[in-house]
Formats: structure tokens, sequence, C-alpha cells
């Protein structure tokens, strides 16, 4: 177990190094879901995530012998480069195991904190069972990302800040992939405020925590893909489990669709980037999967903002589609010269920008002597879509279909 | 002119009302520059600009006649929403005049606060227009965007801030549009810390500040389109002027494609959303147009982030495409069965995703009996472009193009 002495220690460790990131209380965020919301924008340490604080506790409590032999950690993602950033703080040579599907983007990422990257195997199991192999024959410490005293203890700091930044607390939503950052984080809180009320997200594509504590036990889930890559965790820790079971009120899921929307809204309205990840606890937020919290004060961790941009800009044209701000629509005109002009000036009339623009022969459907022109164009929104396609029909055309489907 | 004790004045009248914005040392952004880089993040300000500082400071300035009468203020912008948001804190009666070409996301995030809205006339002098007949009409008292002592002091908040938060700062990137910001902060800082380098930074597309800098007074210049829409001023105030002319050091201006640039890093290495006017700090010092700040350390204002997203999107699709994240890739095939399949299957075993894909005869340049098959690909950068590249030409197609151009 880890002890909120375990906690203090680690938050006197790690404070030359870790960003004490704010806590801010959001009003918009707060008139959308009814509650007092404050974000802990733990996107904006130094590493893009709260990982670094357990890598940074667990490598600043080696010994000296630990410290010269070097350390080994497998991970694609926000581990790694904690575990790199760490490293270079403290002077230690660092090798990373990361898989070889990993995005050239992290690789470089983690690179330029110095480590030593090995691309092994074409899974997360694969680059583990290298690490281990490593670790046995040159003598590295492995740091684990979640299940190590240590590391809960490192992410736990997070609760403390808590604790002085916004005392009154009432709820706290925290992400839950192998568990190691709301075991931190509940020790603290709970330790000094049991009244706080500790809930897990977790997506409902990969729910191992929810599955663990149904099971009364450690209960492995197959592997998933999720946009919440951060939280991808099939087996949660045999350190973390007991103390989520003790401290942690219940965990909540949330899918897909409703991550990529927090992600826009967190973008959108708080001008903030949030990974698929660290905006889970607003996603539960904002679907209100969480009973009485109404008028409460909520504190939700984003816990990281590494999101691949290509990612991102799916993500953001979908939304502007669900919004209408982005939209197809498809008319039916006279095969001849002149009428993709009309057209074109009818949607300027209006303006709309034209995204892309395709004129096409169908091969049914449409009769003889017609053609169909395919436009996506950006707009003010749903009305103005309307508005779009009264033009249109006012000028004697058919608009065969206006569709708002995903890109 | 706007003295110390007009900003220290202005820091308690609005203190309770506005967050006190995080200014962090950013090690990337630092390693990218040279520099030693502290980011004020004022788009984390509840109306996502400083722009309610200066209207707070003014509104909460106004005698009990004028609170009771209202204000009125023309803006399409982060203004807009200053204003209505300092009003509403004041229960203050508040018309917001905005040309009707302001786009519907900005309408309804003024409406949100509880302002008025008139929608006149096609340009911000139109709206001004509108906005200056309603205060004679109504007894309205006129809140500027800039040009004001009131609103000045309270921008001026800001480098009392930075002062505490940054005591030993060399240099200070401040974006300047009409004025005020800059105006306002470098009374503050120079009064303190005259040694203290005050920088502006403006768009190449509408330098008015640098231009009547130049002419000795304030110089009007023709009206110009900038993704900095935040900074779009023709005419600099005539309170502003003096206070630039006498504390900042030089304007410095980058190009469009600078500010773009600058949006995409501050959002993938900082996890932060700038708007245009945001990021033209950080985007003047990433081109190195200031001399001699190599190890110093630097303030960058980061203004605000309402930026559009379907603006956002077109950048990091850009930014992509001159990564060689997003590239276009011309093929010729035998015009039969199968050679579309064979394609893919090349492009999936290297493991880059098909964004989309257009086959098509052509109608020239290739012989008759083949087609050509355009993808747009999303891959690691250049060097898996070229690998897909000689991947496809291994099997014996023809690349004829592979072009990174804007989509």
């Amino acid at each position: 177990m880890v002890s909120l002495a375990d906690i203090q220690a680690a938050r006197e460790r790690i404070a030359a190094h870790v960003y004490l990131s704010p806590c801010a209380y959001t009003e918009t965020l707060s008139r959308m879901t009814g509650c007092r919301v404050y974000l802990k924008l733990e996107n904006l340490q130094m590493t893009g995530s709260f990982k670094e604080r357990g890598a940074l506790n667990k490598i600043l409590s080696l010994n000296a012998e630990q410290k010269a032999a070097g350390i080994v950690a497998a991970s694609a993602g926000n581990h790694a480069q904690g575990v790199a950033h760490a490293a270079r703080i403290q002077g230690i040579k660092a090798v990373i195991v990361m898989p070889e599907t990993t995005p050239l983007a992290k690789i470089r990422g983690t690179q330029a904190f110095g480590a030593e990257i090995i691309l092994h195997g074409g899974s997360y199991d694969e680059a583990f069972a290298k690490a281990s192999e490593l670790r046995d024959r040159w003598g590295y410490t492995f740091i684990h990302a979640f299940d190590d005293p240590a590391v809960i203890a490192g992410q736990g700091t997070i609760g403390l800040e808590l604790l002085e930044q916004v005392p009154d607390l009432d709820v706290l939503l925290v992400p839950v992939g192998g568990g190691g950052l709301i075991a931190g984080i509940a020790t603290a809180v709970k330790a000094t405020r049991p009244e706080i009320r500790v809930i897990g997200v977790e997506t409902e594509s990969l729910p191992a925590m929810q599955a663990s504590l149904a099971f009364g036990h450690v209960h492995p889930l197959p592997a998933a893909s999720t946009l919440a890559e951060g939280i991808a965790v099939a087996v949660v820790g045999a350190h973390t489990y007991p103390i989520v079971e003790r401290h942690v009120e219940r965990i909540v899921t949330v899918s897909e669709e409703e991550i990529a929307n927090a992600i826009l809204v967190l973008l959108e309205q708080e001008k903030t980037l949030a990974e698929g990840a660290g905006a889970v606890g607003f996603a539960a937020l904002a679907q209100h999967r969480v009973a009485d919290v109404q008028g409460r004060k909520v504190g939700v961790i984003l816990s990281g903002g590494n999101i691949d941009m290509s990612l991102l800009s799916r993500i953001i044209a979908r939304g502007l589609e669900v919004d209408g701000r982005l939209a197809r629509i498809s008319v039916v005109v006279p095969d001849k010269p002149g009428s993709a002009a009309e057209l074109t000036a009818i949607i300027a009339e209006q303006r709309a920008n034209i995204f892309d623009l395709a004129q096409s022969r169908p091969l049914n459907d449409v009769q003889l002597g017609q053609a169909e022109v395919a436009f996506t164009l950006e707009t003010k929104g749903r009305e103005h879509v309307q508005d779009i396609i009264r033009a249109i029909e006012r000028k004697g055309y058919v608009v065969t279909g206006a569709d708002r489907g995903p890109r």
C-alpha cells in the first residue's frame, strides 16, 4: 500500500522538477454541466502528461548503484516520455522499448529527451517482454507505467495540489487505465478529506478496472483499440487494484463518440488540448454519468494532451459535421455549360465556403442529360444549411442529398 | 497618458473577476528558440482572451448614472465577449453592434454572456457608426476596444502579474493591433523595470503601428484580411500611439504562413490553443525576428484562443502536408480490375492510412488503356512517403506525382 506520507515525501522529492499545474474554475463548462467545474491541466506538464510525476519519484528514489546501472521501460506513449524526461534530469541512462507500430512523432518525442529507443515487436506485450529481457541482461531497473508504489505515490502528488488549490472540492473525476493515477490521487485525498467522492472514468471500449471491481479481483480483458490510447490497459495493477477497491466510489464509462466530443469542447471552449484519455473525465460529466453532482464543486483531471494531429483534425471535422458546420449537399443539374457556375454563385451569395466539389455523370438514379454536383460546404450551422438548400431549390434545382455523416 | 498608479488601481478593481493566468516556463519552446521562454496564457481567461480586463476596468469605473444607462460597443471579436462578460458581472445592460458578416459562433458566444446583439452593416466601420448612433440616442457609454485610458490600464494589469511571475524577465513580446494591450503592459513594466525590452508584433498584412512609428504619428493603412483578425486594426489609437512610441523598443512583423505555423506548434507542443493574433509573439521568436534574445528570459503574451474550428482544421491539415504527414501521390495503373486492389495492399503494408482516393481515366498525359489513381495519405512523415513511393515502384507502377502542396 501507499501512504499519505509516501505521497508527501514524493512531493518534496519531485517539487523542483514538476510544474504546479493550474486548476482553474471554468464558468463555461460549469454552465454546460450544472456543476462548478475545476480543470486540473496536467497536459501542461513538460512531457504533455502527468506521467513524469511517477517516473520522477521512482527514479529519484533509486540508490546510487541503480542509478549508475540505468533504467528501462516499455511504452509507446506518455510513460515513455515521462521516463525519458525524468532520467535526463538525473543524468541516468534510459532505454525505452517501443512497439514497432509506434508513430514517428512519439519516437522522436521520446528521443528528444535523450533516451535510447529500441523498436521491438508488434504489440505492447512484446515490447514489455523485450524490456524485461534487457533488465535481466544489463541490470537496468524496470520502471513500470503504473504498478509500482513509488510511481503511484508520484501521481498522488496531484491530489495534494488539488486539496490546496480547491480545498472544498466535493467530487473528483479521474481517468483510469492501469489505475496508477487514481490510486495515488485517491490515497492523498481520502487520507485528508475522506468525504470527497473519487470517481474513476474508463472508456467503454476497455473497462478493465470496472470489470475487475465486478469480479472482486484483477480481471484481464481482451485488448481493444480506443481513441483514449493512454488508458487502453487490459490488465490493471496488482498494487493499484486494492487501493481503487478501497477508496474509489465507482467507475463510470464513456463511449468513443463522447470522448471525441469532449476533446472538441475542451479545445473550442477551454482552449486546451486533451488527448482521448485526458478528456474522459469531462466526457463523463458532460454525459451526466455521475449522480448527485449538480451544484457541487467537481475537480476534473485533464491528464494529458498528447494527441496525434491527424486524429485531432478528424475529430474537429466530425464535430463540425455534427453541428452542420461541414455539410454535404448533392444537386442534380442539366449536363451543360453554366450549371456549376450558377450553383457556385448561389453558394457564394449564401456566404458558405466550398470545401470540395465534384461533378459527375451518375450511372443511375439520374436521368440522361443530367449530372450531379456534390459539394462539401463550410457553413454557419444547420440553419444555414437549410437556407442554402432553399436558395438552390428556388432556382429550380433538385437537391438529392444533404448529408452530415462522417467524412 | 496612463500611469502605473492607474494600472495598480485597475488591478484592485478587477482582481475578483479576472483569472491570474499562468506564465509557465516552457522547455520545449526554449529548446526550439534558444531563449528561456515563458508563455502567459491569456487564452485561459473566461472569454478566451485578455479583452475582459480592459472592459471590466472601464465598466467598473463608470458612475451610477452611466451604469444605469448601459453601455454599447462595436466588435465582431474578443472585445464583444469581453464587454458582454464584464457588463453581466456588473448587471449592466450591454448592446453590442456586430457586422452582419460575423460568424454565428461569435454571435452566439456573445449572446451567451447576456448582451443584446445588433447586426448592422458589412464592415466594422459601419457597425462602429451604428454603435455611435445608439450611444447618442440612448445615452449609452461607448466602450472602445483599445483607445481609452481605462481600457489600456485594464490590459496593463497583465504587466503587473508578469513582473511577479517572472521577476527577472529580459524581453517581452506583445501582439499589437490598436495598441491597447502593449500600451498597458509597457506602462506597467517600464515604470517598474525600465531595462525590460518591450517588443510589439504585428502581422505583415497590416502593420499599422509600425507604419505609424515610421511616420511619427497615427497613420491609417488600408484594411486587410489576415489569420490574425484579433489584431487586424487599420488605425491605431490616439491614446495608445504615444505610449508605444515612448516605451516600445520596436515593432516586428510575421507572415500569415508563420502565424499558421506558430498556432500549430503551440497546439502540438504546448497543448494550448492560440488564435492568429495570440500566436504572433511566439511566431516572431520562432522566426528569429528579434535580435539579441539568445539565452534571455523572454515573456510571450499568448493573448487569446478564439479561433474558428474550420480554420484550425485547415491550419492543421496544411501543417501535416508541410511535414509530409499528409501527402498526395498519383500512380498510373493498367485500366483493368485488380490494380487498385494491389496498390491499396502496398499502402496497407507500408502502414499508411488512406485519407482519400480517386481513380480516373485521364484525358491526356497517360496512354490509352491506363488509368490514374490519386491518393491522399496519412503518413509518418517525408521519409515514410519516400518508402511508400519506392514500394509502389518496386511493383512496377509509375508514380507520376508526389505533392505536398496546399489542399
